[in-house]
């Protein structure tokens, strides 16, 4: 188990090599045994295999090739539909058209996503999230046929990897890990912490393609800017409220 | 792995046993291995043993036992302040005090909580969630000292369980899977997905504790009211205003 956590990597290129439906069964189970809140399980995952649709996922997600080439695209939706008719069919008035709601939902997929990513590991096959589903979730929305109460919260791509990269590097445990309660940051703090990402030789190739003189500034003037994070906020506020997530008053 | 998966269970009672601070760290570390958008890192776990502090955590997660009795209490939070902190201090300017930013980082901590989850039940551990952290993540922001850019979004106890309970039941996969694009359902769909559900004998117990004609109403009138689901949707956004992620405008 361990060994599979640790030797995790995200893999960008898949072989031409359908999933067998008993493996992909297996994943899928993995993701359902996951805990949920309550146990409502208010989560669905849509299995995408079909060329045509994932050309059409693939137009969502930034157009990354692994979108068409992986065998099997996963969206994990926080979904209260299903509840709700279920309360609907049986006398009872749902109460999850909120923003808890939507998080509760949100919580229920990405812990299934992490069981349907370790278990697909396990198997052999390389998986990699698309963080791009809340940024263009409505259109994915659309494309999935999703309804009222179903959000896109993540994806994962999984197939036979077609490559073997190395390990991603990972800040000490001292940046990620707190003991008793949180230890705030002083400058040599950060320094330290940041040391060994900011002298790889990755990073290097980053500043010479991004021309930036640090590392930070590839991340905020090119991968995250302000400008698109602010316009995806936008857009997935609204798609919570379009979908109906977004009623917090009595 | 997947025996390790799929005999998942909650566990709400633990011996009066400390972890071995070497299995603790095996564990953080698993965590860490999780994917994360763009390598950003951006979560933490706080780690809670001091019995003061669990105290205090135990009053906010509803007086559940398990939150003292555990050796170990894990907050996940949805964590830019580090990253923030660096990028001031490279003379990058971070744009990630909106909503986007606030899921990704929410996404890292919930993606890293499954892997610690896991890794724990790989050395024989127990755990639970605790999906009250967001219920008053207000006051557990105090009793944990975190600063703006910092929202705990999940919690799990862990330590050697002192009970065995059985399988949590799961709708059929037909329940949570779609093939392609998202299956609506009919009326005979839902009868068809909570039948066993609601013919178990848990369910016969439920009903008969809580006094209700249908299981979807113990949970839409006693356990996630309408009342509760708004008043802690309110209290969310308000926190994600103070902690600085609902700044939307450019």
């Amino acid at each position: 188990m361990l060994e599979i956590i640790n030797s995790h990597r995200s893999i960008r290129k898949y072989k031409d090599k359908p999933l067998d439906p008993s493996i992909l069964e297996k994943i899928l189970e993995a993701g359902s045994r996951a805990s949920t809140t309550g146990n409502m399980q208010v989560y669905s995952m849509i299995i995408t295999t079909k060329k045509n649709v994932k050309e059409k996922l693939w137009e969502q997600h930034f157009r990354q090739d692994m979108v068409k080439q992986a065998p099997v695209v996963i969206t994990f939706c926080a979904d209260f539909n299903r509840f709700n008719k279920w309360c609907e069919q049986r006398k009872a008035v749902p109460g999850y058209d909120n923003f808890l709601s939507f998080f509760t939902a949100a919580t229920d997929a990405l812990l299934a996503a992490q069981n349907v990513a370790l278990a697909a590991e396990s198997f052999g096959l390389g998986i990699c999230y698309l963080g791009t589903t809340v940024y263009n979730a409505g259109n994915i929305i659309e494309i999935l046929q999703l309804p009222r109460y179903v959000v896109p919260v993540t994806t994962i791509v999984t197939g036979y990897p077609d490559e073997e990269p190395g390990m991603t590097d990972r800040l000490p445990q001292e940046g990620i890990v707190h003991s008793e309660t949180y230890q705030n940051y002083c400058a040599e703090d950060i320094d330290r912490i940041y040391r060994e990402k900011e002298s790889s030789e990755l990073t290097r190739q980053l500043l010479q393609e991004n021309k930036k003189e640090t590392l930070a500034q590839v991340f905020t003037d090119k991968r995250y800017t302000k400008k698109d994070n602010v316009a995806f906020s936008k857009a997935l506020l609204s798609i919570l409220e379009k979908q109906g997530f977004m009623n917090n008053a009595e």
